[in-house]
């Protein structure tokens, strides 16, 4: 199905210039200078658009003739040995189905009989490559890094299939997670049974480096460790997917260890659910993601407020930037052959530098066949509100004997995947996250 | 513990020397121009000297003084709501125990107060990062991986115990796998049953891209693609192991998917664990590498010869490099903070070009504290065969009928983990490997 992303990037092209696109697919990468080898994964602009996932490969699009050169690498028979079965040009030509099939040697050749008027590149590392056998032709940066960018951000019907598999793996992983977690274990033994339902799938490469959190490591955004054990006044936050097909799953949710969410956990869990529920009702084609973001900021404080650990009217908690100190991330992102996907910021388009919107991943106005997360967030981060009492504006809005309790809770994420429809949206995810039906998973 | 490695290391150089050891610990690692985040793991030769397993830090060891100077690096608010906890310094000097611990922009003010007369770095990159703070001090590039290597070759009582338990939880895994291996299962299914056990006991880093191959996938030396469905006329070979504290554990075994060895099967696996066995018995102090490896050689011949698949004097086979042919690589390699340690290769000691015995990774004489894989194979590999068969000299020795049956059989390979003692080896690696224990593990 890739000849689709191919036509789709010819045809943001002028077919009357000589010019190609030069790319050159991912090598095999080791780990600092031993020969641990990284599992293969293409990089994402290739693999669109050839579908090819093994190593050395190159390609160029002829723009005029609009035909697709992939240039194979040569292998011998020690390959076969230690890599396996060593493909002929026709299982190549079989399998990619390129106009033109070449050897890697090729390439110089293939360049002087196009003889092009112009090269565009993804980048300075590949247009140094190409430089070595071509130095008269004119390079172009610009131009194609933001053609594919705009292919990629509006998803096929075939790629919109991959990641509904990639979901509906991922759906099976949480829910089997949730199915066994309970305090005692360690956040290890969580990423285990994650991780276990998406190989047993086949589905063999994250997404991302998962987060398995306990207690307060649910409020370190980026929490890596997972080794902490989990006790029964914990909240639980995992936010982890694989990738099908090289198409990504994002899904977070929170429980409560014990089973049972205490008075404290549900009003800072409704608050971020009713907000994420009320934005996922509000996605649909024209609504610009930096509303609903302020919208879900909006909602969390209204909950906050009704459990007495804020006060003040919502617009001054948003207007004073108090609602950054709970919610200090984006509420979502693209998703797609990457989990933080290619196109948040069209050019022109900067991010706004204020807290808790800064790092909004993307500002665009939503339209049809785009695929993004919707992942609010509430926190009780130290680092963030020990400064805020301190000062004497914010702490006006804080309810500090509370908060100076709450230094060990953690946060509350609860993360959805959504393709925007012409209608409004299509969910992916298919995870408990109504209390009613996560205690009941976990009674069980 | 890492002082002892500090200590080793001190010893090897001139204390009279005003010199110093600049080292720097790894960076977090992307994926191409993306966001995506390898899970941290440092850089062996710095976990060695300090265990220090967090990005960003730097050595300094004053060889004049024998002082460690430990570089941190300088985090603010705005990390610890991404990444967890800031440590202070105290809780830096805690952990790691440096003689002088610094931030990180101290490192050109310590070099200045130091005034070394010379610098020792393991490589150009190190160097070259140096030089941007000291431009006259000369710089060593020979002596401190030889240093370094050394020390890394014969392991501490300390780092024998983390192997241990590397080893322990791998025996869990590979037990895990060959009580849930049967026909109809995919090979991913095998690794999700692996990395469950390996996970869920703690170990979150494979020591290397595992290996989980039926039928001819398992005559692929470094077969990754692990997709295949296992049928029940195939072997089933399994090679990996995770690390524990940064120590690898590297196991193989090989498995009849039905169950039951078929009798050809049983011949072939016969030849292996005999050649293991008797290979792991020799095993002690001053004997040579290179040596247990051709004695593996001529007892698999023997196997292959008494299963009718070869013909001729042992001295024949091995003279005209027919062994190579079912067994092209190494009889193992050394093992520890890498799956392919260093040292295999001391200064002065190249490979020999040889079929069958240039990827032999160590022709040291080994000597008690070394760690090492024993792993004989036999293979049956196309790409060797066919052309074999076809060559008059090499067909001579071959039985042709049986071997064109054969070209779907795969291989066979076993593997244990070595420590060498005074006395003669600990084996590290407890997973059936008798064919009756098999069998036995499999009916149930």
């Amino acid at each position: 199905m890739h000849h689709l992303h191919r036509d789709k990037l010819f045809s943001l092209f002028d077919e009357e210039e000589n010019a190609i696109v030069y790319m050159k697919g991912a090598e095999l990468m080791y780990r600092y200078d031993t020969d641990y080898e990284f599992p293969f994964r293409q990089e994402s602009n290739f693999w669109y658009l050839t579908g090819v996932n093994e190593p050395d490969f190159h390609l160029v699009l002829d723009l005029n003739k609009q035909e697709y050169h992939l240039f194979a690498p040569n292998r011998n028979a020690q390959y076969a040995v230690w890599h396996g079965h060593v493909k002929s040009k026709e299982q190549y030509q079989e399998e990619y189905q390129p106009d033109h099939l070449h050897v890697e040697g090729k390439l110089p050749q293939v360049l002087r009989e196009l003889d092009p008027d112009k090269i565009y590149c993804v980048d300075e590392v590949q247009a140094e490559f190409i430089e070595e056998f071509d130095r008269k032709t004119p390079i172009d940066l610009d131009d194609l890094p933001e053609a594919i960018t705009h292919c990629r951000v509006f998803k096929t019907g075939w790629e919109l299939d991959q990641m509904r598999e990639a979901a509906r793996v991922n759906n099976i992983a949480h829910r089997g997670v949730l199915e066994t977690l309970e305090p005692g274990k360690f956040e290890y033994e969580m990423k285990a049974v994650f991780d276990y339902h998406q190989i047993r799938n086949g589905l063999l490469q994250d997404a991302y480096n998962g987060i398995f959190a306990t207690g307060r490591n649910s409020a370190i955004l980026h929490y890596v460790e997972n080794n902490r054990q989990i006790k029964s006044e914990d909240l639980f936050l995992i936010d982890a997917g694989f990738e099908y097909n090289g198409y990504a799953s994002d899904i977070t949710r929170t429980y409560p260890a014990s089973g049972t969410f205490t008075s404290r956990q549900a009003a800072v869990y409704d608050a971020v659910l009713e907000a994420q529920k009320q934005v996922i009702e509000a996605a649909k084609p024209d609504v610009k993601m930096e509303d609903i973001h302020v919208m879900a900021a909006r909602l969390m404080m209204e909950g906050l407020r009704d459990a007495g650990i804020v006060s003040g009217s919502i617009d001054d908690l948003m207007e004073e930037d108090v609602f950054a100190l709970f919610f200090p991330h984006g509420l979502g992102h693209f998703l797609g052959l990457d989990t933080h996907d290619v196109g948040g910021y069209p050019k022109g388009v900067d991010r706004i530098e204020r807290p808790g919107v800064k790092y909004l991943r993307t500002r665009r106005t939503l339209q049809s066949g785009m695929v993004l997360t919707v992942e609010p967030g509430l926190y009780f981060i130290p680092a963030l509100l020990k400064p805020a009492l301190e000062d004497e504006k914010m702490a006006s809005f804080l309810n500090a004997s509370i908060l100076r309790e709450m230094m060990e809770f953690g946060g509350v994420r609860i993360e959805d995947n959504l393709v925007i429809t012409e209608e409004g949206y299509e969910n992916l995810t298919d995870v408990p996250k109504e209390r009613a039906d996560i205690e009941k998973v976990m009674k069980k």
